[in-house]
């Protein structure tokens, strides 16, 4: 029987692994936290409340999954990380616009957000809503600037994979279905589906786009994107488990909200340790993906176990 | 002294221009809305209701000022319609799109668009906001994409020029001066300034995305983007002359709602005579913007007297 709150260390990675990809979560993070500050504008440089919600909303802390996972996966091909960390942050605008408008009282209803008041309740809802809007923009008119790359081909391949992952058929459609889904039992495969939607696309384009901007030939990008999906779906699942087992504290959000307004989670569908089975099968996926990378990607292979191990 | 409803026929271009403009606006509109039909996924493609609302707030008519710009100038270039008709779905999608949030409840709380139900009236409020932010991403898709022009380094200036129109230094920003000044007296200067952003921007972006399609050369595209700047001044002008002295029968929308709600308009600081007189002083600047496209630019002239004429 495995520990109730957390898989056993023998299952996991050596812990060296855990300690290179701990020390360099958190010096990336900083690193796409510095490019989110660098290319929003001053509060001086528009209209100051709304640029001030921008910043509050994306900067100071999270995980930096995403930007991670744009940076690291950059880095195997040799990519400048001044080109990565635009990326990185262009995403990371993206996912808090997407967070922003869901917190809304119209939509999840949510008072914080890591640990903190949410956007609209901070500043107020219309300001929300713009904010969000304006972060969406941001997100794409840096991937459209000549530092995220000298070539035009590689800035519309990013464009064209991001619009794919984060509009109706991608991040946006998932979070309409996931409302629909709430009070009514969901089958497994339609879980499944609305998650691959809802955070598996973004996390899957942001595996990919290290291979877009290193101009990676296809296989390796068809392993990338496979690693993006396996660990986007482990992550949900792994989401679930916390909701279900973690303390608000621990979360820096309610806790226990899935069970309180009937949504159908994979640990519902699953139980604990069938969900916790799942993320396992995902992570292990996920590893085989990069299995051409050899040592060069460690980190991201630790990444896979991180995100069926935290605690937040 | 000018009449009070409308500016007499003397002041305008010869009524064949109007007779040409008027079938091609048509002719134009339906193109623009085919694309739009055409560029967005059938019900059966995604998320029904999504889509759906999507749908809705995007066809089923409007004026289509800026498809239209978009499509005319690009013709003094002889780019395919093909190409431009993209363009025009973008922008008529990113515009339908600011529509939906602007009408929110939190927002300006509007039941009414072109005098049907707005968005979050027929649907909900959480699918009207999904449905704004998904045609945001489907409007950047589209540009991206090698139909709307076979260089990618047109696509990336296109993308560019319409992230920063309408983004928190352009419509975005508007929109927040906008709701932070409602119930205060705004001088005319900061007036000038939030139109400018919330409006003027795409509109000036709609009249300039021609040129950038057409490959047009530095001075062409600056004479298209003041022309834009123009005729979107001139359209807020006459937008707030229309709330002022039109019925909500012709506006197809609550009317006097700016008296209403204590905005800060040109009719408030310059008189409905005074409100007329700058704009067709800005109609005028936009006609000597395009002298050198000659007889060619026939029909965007007479839509620069169009914009301030309209009953709707």
């Amino acid at each position: 029987m495995t520990d109730p709150t957390t898989i056993s260390p023998s299952q996991t990675q050596p812990s060296a692994n855990a300690d290179l990809l701990r020390k360099d979560m958190s010096a990336r993070a900083k690193l796409v936290e510095s490019a989110i500050d660098a290319l929003l504008p001053p509060t001086t440089g528009g209209d100051a409340r709304l640029i001030e919600a921008m910043r509050y909303a994306t900067l100071g802390g999270g995980k930096r999954l995403r930007g991670y996972l744009a940076v690291e996966t950059a880095s195997l091909f040799g990519v400048p990380e001044a080109q990565s960390a635009r990326v990185g942050a262009s995403v990371e605008m993206l996912h808090a616009y997407s967070l922003v408008h869901d917190d809304l009282p119209a939509m999840d209803d949510d008072d914080l957000r890591r640990g903190q008041p949410s956007t609209h309740r901070k500043f107020d809802e219309a300001t929300a809503i713009l904010a969000g809007d304006a972060l969406q923009t941001k997100a794409f008119e840096i991937l459209a600037d000549a530092q995220t790359h000298e070539s035009a081909n590689v800035r519309i391949a990013l464009i064209a994979a991001f619009a794919a992952a984060s509009g109706a058929s991608g991040m946006v459609g998932g979070q309409m279905i996931d409302m629909e889904g709430e009070g009514r039992a969901l089958p497994l495969d339609e879980v499944r589906h609305l998650h691959a939607l809802k955070t598996g696309c973004l996390i899957r384009y942001s595996a990919e786009s290290g291979a877009i901007l290193g101009q990676a030939d296809a296989d390796l990008q068809r392993r990338l994107r496979s690693y993006g999906t396996n660990i986007g779906a482990a992550f949900q699942i792994a989401d679930d488990v916390l909701d279900a087992t973690a303390t608000a504290e621990e979360l820096g959000k309610t806790a226990g909200k899935d069970e309180a307004s009937g949504k159908s989670t994979f640990v519902a569908l699953l139980g604990i340790d069938g969900a916790r089975a799942e993320a396992e099968r995902l992570t292990k996926l996920a590893i085989e993906d990069l299995a051409p990378f050899g040592a060069k990607a460690d980190r991201l292979k630790a990444l896979a176990y991180y995100v069926i191990e935290r605690r937040n």
